[in-house]
Order: C-alpha cells, then sequence, then structure tokens
C-alpha cells in the first residue's frame, strides 16, 4: 500500500505507537515515583542515624530499607520490559544512557547500605549518595517528558515531573534538617542550604501549578492547609532562626522528621493521582486514536480508485482566500476525490497544531534545562554553590532587566571563557 | 541483559538505528531534488507556453514532461522502501502524512498536464499547482530535517533544505519571469511579486551559509562569478524597471528561460553535492557509531561481574569541585568498577553535548517555521499577499527594536484576535 491514502493510515500507525510506549512509560513513571519516596525516606532516616551516633533511628531505617525492595525490584522489571533490542525508541539513546546510570547506582546500593550501617559515612556523603541515585531516576522521568511527541501527555509530564522534583528538594529538606537535629545543632552554610531548597521547591511547584489539570491543582491547594504544613513552619523557624552554630533542641528530632514525612506522604499521594491520570489520559488517547484509524481505514475503502483531483493543488490557496465555493466552479474534481484531500488535509492540520502545542510546552522544559545547566557551569567553574549560583543568574537577570533563561543562555555561550577551577 | 552495561549498548544500538533511518531519508531527500527540478524546468515551460498562447516551448515542455517520469518513479520507489507498517520512525506521523499529500499530488500531476496541454488552465493557476507540488515535496525534506536527532546531520539537512527552498523561489522567479515576457507586459503586481522572490531567495541562502561546510560554500561562492547571473541582473533590470503595465520584449522570453535554466542547472549541481555529502555523512556516522559499539561490547565482556562502586554516587560532585583524587583516598571502588561507570560518564556528557547542539539547530529551524506560519496567518486573516505579510512582519520589528521571529510569535500569540475573511 504505496498509495496517499497508504501513508495516512502508517502516519496514524505511528502515532498509535508512540502513544503505546508513552503508555509504557506513564507506568513506569508511576514506579519510579514509588521507589523515590521510599529512598527519601530512607536518606531521612540514614541521617539521623548517622548524625545521632547511630543512637536513633536504627530499626526505623531497617524497616524502610525492608518496605523499598518490592518497588525497586518492580523498577528494575519495568526497566527489563523495555524494548532494548529493536533499538527504535524515539530519543530512546539518552533514555536508555540514564537507565543505564540508575542501574548502576541501584547495584552500588548494598555497599552503601552496608556503609551507612558500619557508621564508616558522614550525613552529608550518605545524603548526597541517596540524592545523587534519586537525581538519576527523576532524570529517567525528564528524558520520558522530553520525548513525548503527544502535546497533552508531554503537560501531564511536565507537571509530574516538576512535581516530583518539588517533593525531592522536599525531601532533601527534611533529610538537612535531621541532619541538624540530630547533631542538636544549625550551622550557618546548613541554614543557607535549607532556604535555598524552599525557595527551589516552591519554583518547582509554580511551575506544576502551570502545567498541572484542575481537579490536581485543587488537591494540591487543599493540601497546604493541613496541620502538617503549620508544624513544619515553626520548625523550619526553628532551624533557620537558631543563632549561627548555635544548639537547636536534639529532642524535636522526632517531631521534624514526622511533619515532613506526613507532608512527603501527602506529597506522594498527590504524585500517584498524577501519575494514574497520566496512564488513563495515554489509554484515552490511543483508543480515541485507534477509532480514528478505524474511521479511516473504513473511508480509505470506499474512496479505493477515486481519482486524485486538481483541487490538491488549489485547496490551500483557496482557504487563504477564504474562497471555498471557487473549485466547485470549476469542476476540478468528483466529490469523492475531494474526501480524501480532506482526510489529508484534516491530519495535517491536527499534526502541525500537535506540534506547535508541543514545541510551547517543550519550550518551558529547555528553560529549566538551561537554568539547571548555567548553573552547574557555574558551580563547577567558580566553585560556587548551587544557591550562589541561582542567586547570581537571578541578579544578573534583574540589573540587565532579562529573563532567566536569557541569562542562563548567554552563561553558557561564554562557558570557554570562563576559568576551569577556582 | 537488563544490567546497566545491557543499557549501555542499547542506547548505542538507538543512536545506529537512527542514523541508520537518517540515511534512508538522505537518499530520499536527493530524490526529491532531482524530480523538484524538473517539475520547476516544467513550470516554467508551461508558462511560456500559455503565456504565448500555445505558440511557444510546446516540444520543449513534453521534453521536459517525459525526462521527469524516471525521477518520479524513483521518489515513488523510495517512499515504497520506507518501513510504514511498523509505525515506529521518529516523527513518522508528520514525514508519512506529508508524503500522503505529496503522492495525493502526483496522482493528479497527470489532469495537470492534461489541463495545460488543453490550454484550459491560465499561466498563473498552473504555476499555483506546481508550486503548491513542489512545496510538499520539500514539505518532506523539512520534516526530515526536523525529526533528524544527529546534530552534524541536521545542520547538513537544514543547509540543504534552505538551499533546495532558495532554489525554489529561483525557479518561481523563472516562472514568474517567462509569463511576463511570454506575454511581453510586465504588470506591477507582478514585479512586486518578482522584487519579493529575489529577496526571499537571498535570506534562504542567508541561512544556508549560516550551515553549510566549507567546501559547499566555495562550489556556491564560485557559482556566483558565472556569466549566467550577470545576464540575469540584466533582464531581472528589464522587467523590474519597465513602465507598470508596460511593454517588454517577447523575444527575451528565451534569453530569460535559458539564463534562468543555466543559474537553475548550476544550483541542481551544487544541490546535488549537497544531497551525496549528507549520504557520506551519515554512512561515516554510522560507521563510528558501529565500531563504538563493538568496543563497549568489548570491555563490557571483560568486566563482566565487576561490582558497582560506591564512586557512582560521587563522581559528579567530585568532577564538580574538580577533587578526582578524593575518591582514590576513600578506596570507594575497584579500577574495574570504574571503567563501566567511566563508559557511562562519556556516554552521557557525549549525548548531554549532541542534544544541546541539536537544541541550537533547531531553534534556527523553528524560527523559520514561526516566521512562515505568522505570514501564512496574516495572509489567511487579513487577506495580504505573502509580499504584504512579510513587510508588514518586518517593519513591526524594526519598529519595535525587535527580532523578526518575536514579531512572528507574538502575531502567532495574537491569532484568535485577529478576524477571519477581511
Amino acid at each position: 500500500m504505496n498509495s496517499a491514502t497508504g501513508f495516512l493510515l502508517a502516519a496514524k500507525r505511528c502515532e498509535i505507537h508512540a502513544l503505546e510506549q508513552l503508555a509504557l512509560t506513564a507506568g513506569l513513571v508511576g514506579g519510579i515515583g514509588r521507589l523515590v519516596h521510599g529512598l527519601q525516606k530512607e536518606r531521612g532516616a540514614s541521617n539521623i542515624y548517622l548524625a545521632s551516633g547511630g543512637t536513633r533511628f536504627a530499626a526505623q531505617r531497617e524497616r524502610i530499607i525492608a518496605e523499598s525492595a518490592a518497588d525497586e525490584a518492580e523498577v528494575r522489571a519495568r526497566f527489563a520490559r523495555l524494548d532494548t533490542d529493536a533499538g527504535h525508541l524515539a530519543g530512546g539513546a539518552r533514555l536508555f544512557s540514564r537507565i543505564a546510570w540508575v542501574l548502576h547506582g541501584l547495584d552500588a546500593l548494598a555497599g552503601l547500605r552496608a556503609g551507612i550501617a558500619a557508621r564508616t559515612l558522614e550525613a552529608a556523603r550518605a545524603t548526597e549518595a541517596f540524592s545523587e541515585l534519586i537525581g538519576g531516576l527523576l532524570a529517567v522521568v525528564f528524558e520520558a517528558a522530553d520525548t513525548a511527541s503527544d502535546p497533552a501527555v508531554t503537560r501531564a509530564l511536565v507537571a509530574l515531573f516538576n512535581f516530583m522534583q518539588g517533593k525531592e528538594l522536599a525531601g532533601q529538606e527534611r533529610a538537612t534538617g535531621a541532619a541538624a537535629f540530630g547533631a542538636g545543632c544549625a550551622e550557618a552554610d546548613l541554614q543557607q542550604r535549607l532556604l535555598h531548597l524552599i525557595e527551589a521547591q516552591e519554583r518547582c511547584f509554580q511551575v506544576f501549578e502551570g502545567f498541572a489539570e484542575r481537579a490536581e491543582l485543587l488537591l494540591w491547594r487543599a493540601a497546604q492547609g493541613h496541620a502538617a504544613v503549620a508544624e513544619l513552619e515553626r520548625l523550619r523557624r526553628v532551624l533557620c532562626t537558631a543563632p549561627a552554630g548555635g544548639m537547636v533542641d536534639a529532642n524535636l528530632s522526632d517531631a521534624w522528621f514526622d511533619c515532613c514525612t506526613r507532608r512527603l506522604d501527602e506529597m506522594r499521594g498527590i504524585e500517584d493521582a498524577l501519575a494514574v491520570g497520566l496512564q488513563q489520559l495515554c489509554e484515552r488517547k490511543i483508543a480515541e486514536a485507534q477509532a480514528d484509524l478505524r474511521d479511516h481505514a473504513l473511508r480509505v475503502d470506499a474512496l479505493r480508485g477515486a481519482p486524485a483531483p486538481l483541487a490538491v493543488f488549489f485547496e490551500r490557496a483557496a482557504e487563504a482566500d477564504g474562497a471555498a465555493g471557487v473549485l466547485a466552479a470549476d469542476g476540478l474534481g468528483p466529490q469523492l476525490g475531494r474526501s480524501v484531500l480532506d482526510m489529508l488535509q484534516a491530519q495535517a492540520r491536527r499534526l502541525q497544531s500537535m506540534s506547535d502545542e508541543l514545541n510551547a510546552v517543550r519550550g518551558a522544559l529547555n528553560e529549566r534545562k538551561l537554568i539547571e545547566r548555567a548553573k552547574g557551569l557555574l558551580m563547577a567553574r567558580r566553585g560556587m554553590t548551587e544557591d550562589q549560583a541561582y542567586k547570581l543568574l537571578r541578579q544578573t537577570a534583574m540589573n540587565q532587566n532579562r529573563r532567566l533563561v536569557e541569562v542562563a543562555e548567554a552563561t553558557l555561550a561564554l562557558a570557554d571563557f570562563l576559568p576551569a577551577g577556582h
């Protein structure tokens, strides 16, 4: 079937195939959310355990590790179900490369846990290790969002990714605070880091709000009114307003860990709703596309052998003139032939508007990438902390009255001029 | 093979698969270039034939039609060779949809030719029909450039696409001038259109120059010094400086057609060099990627069973610190394990830099898309000609001291406020 109608149907099948891949990815993302949640909890517990010299949270830590074994197995199984042999997954190279890193990280997890149990690692170092692994898992979600070809699904993935990222920053906040309460002391750089994590969370949730559906927004806003949030704000104040290097009440460890955990659990519920919504969206889109394909196939069958009318060459010009009537007067083609043309034009218009919408959503995603990478560059080349790098970019943008993303682009363009090391 | 190294190799296979698709596309683009060249020649000859009331170019036209039959058959065969069944071509939906339209157009070509032979179509209408078909063929090349995932190949495709587009505008110039000389009269709107086509050509060749390789640039610049170009400038002057509605020497038809044709033939030679270069680039990239895959596979075999070291969690942080020595002191993992990590990191870095480069090249492509669509919107909603639409956008950009693409974006964003019809 090498005819025009053959390619019309083939285009539809490509859409369906891409949607089926997205549905697989949506399932994967759900699994990653659960595993990340367990790792976040383990990171927090490990922090208190290490910071308290092994006197607190030993049992909780063991229980949390046991609980996340099933989630790790599920993520591994979902990775295995991806079709790695055929090599034709859209954007597969980057996705598979991210997954390879995550699997390598999961393989090293046993060693990390042994080091924590034996207390041969510092709390900060353990936090760094968990955060790297979680960052790798989130990068898999990011690649999925980056390669999705349906704009509605991409929107949902961008909302979900930013929510997961915000939740991860909330998790890092829990670990950072846990280390402080565990040690009974709030150092100045820890306070700075805490403020940075709070601000960065808020930025993620703003992007999430920009892309989420109404129902999901309502869930999120309702969660903001809960008691755990008020308690968290009180404990944040305790940590951030303590004199630098000053003592904090180590007995607040449990209260801090509990209220952060209640908040993270609540986020996990919303995240789960987002993942389920994503899955349903994919299934709905697949059903619609399959119905379209059946309809198109029936119409193509009915039109078999119909001649191609000259109208094909003038339809676009006629549309632009708003003069649809001209063609019928020309008698350029039978109604039958026009139907193929109608289908072709409807498909082209739909694909065009999907592509436009997709470009707009990806724009938001790319901006995030650029800002993250400019930050990373400043950290590596100028020896800044993440927070300092972000503040420098933001201040430059304000001074020059430019958008943050423009400053990030300019920074990356000047990469070669920034000295290596510091 | 669901291990980290399995996914590392799978990522490489994805790259190879994408490059193989690109090589197929490169062949298709070469075939499209030849067919477009024939259709452009036929359009010019048909114009003189119709404008002269059938007294000129009857035989040339028949010969040109006969010559392009083989090129049409080749393009159809190359379309047929695309794997439409599997539905997993990256960006396949849009590519196939474009191809469906082209095939429908090719099917209608016999009817168009019969209408021209019987002189039941006006010259302007025939030009419009050929230009639509050629536009459809170029849209296939554009989709190929838009979905390519290798930045070097994308650059080559963007250079080639803009060259083909510039050549097509030169072909429209030939047809427009041929109609004027054929009728022995240069109307004011025809003169305007000619000036627009000359200006638009130059824009395309500027983009081409920005993306072409040095050797290709030299070919193009050498062509600018040829005698046909000087002769063309003389005849352009004759057409554009004739008093509006004034007579032009109909005997210059042949000279116009010949010198435009010599120029287009020369362009065709350069275009062919670009297409061959593209094909060779794809083959070189495939060979490199396959060598990489073999090398990776050997190293992975040698490392089988090596433990995953904790270094996986700290490598990125160490890089940022510029403190590579710290890890060895920690004794966090054997050299063997680090090798997998090295491969993973090298792959991630390479894919990241490819993705960055690709985004930059696509930026140029997207700008072109946005400007074209803003123009189309103004034509449809405000009843402007292409030239008027372009000038309005450019004037607005100058007045507001903004980039043309920003004005195009703003225009599209305001689409809902522009009245339909006029």
